[in-house]
């Protein structure tokens, strides 16, 4: 693995190596129709608005959340192709 | 996901994302034999020997690493099943 592939693989494991992260990422895929605005999500991770938006913005910034904005609230949706992309990039013998 | 399992996986992940420690895994499991010393793993990554170890045994202790001591060397081997695991929890949806 080069320096330049092994820096671009820790920035992506950084953002998901946290374990509020991961349990939005598993929420918003969950919640209905695939998207989710930061309202449906302060409850079920008992967490302030600040504190999951903070979250969120960290993993838009990753590339593994869309965010969409309609209106009051940003809506966000997983990016399946990009944890794909982690999990091949760490076990690529996989098919 | 539960807070468990996230809390679990987080510090999987956490062990990973180090651009060092990933090349590090990656030296280990390209090198002849499927093994390697310290003395092997300082000249790659241009690192000193007690940096080397240091995240030798954060890999350790996650599980990701084997470390037999023979002689004067400790020799680390990679444990191929653990990264496996990391990707399936990232990509449940892959075989």
């Amino acid at each position: 693995m080069s320096t330049a592939e092994a820096d671009r693989l820790a920035a992506l494991l950084k953002a998901l190596a946290e374990p509020t992260r991961l349990r939005l990422l598993s929420l918003v895929a969950a919640h209905e129709g695939g998207e989710a605005c930061v309202c449906d999500l302060t409850e079920p991770v008992g967490l302030s608005q600040p504190t999951v938006s903070h979250h969120l913005r960290i993993l838009v910034d990753a590339g593994l959340l869309t965010r969409d904005k309609r209106g009051v609230w940003a809506y966000y949706r997983l990016v399946p192709e990009r944890l794909a992309h982690a999990a091949r990039a760490l076990d690529p013998q996989r098919p």
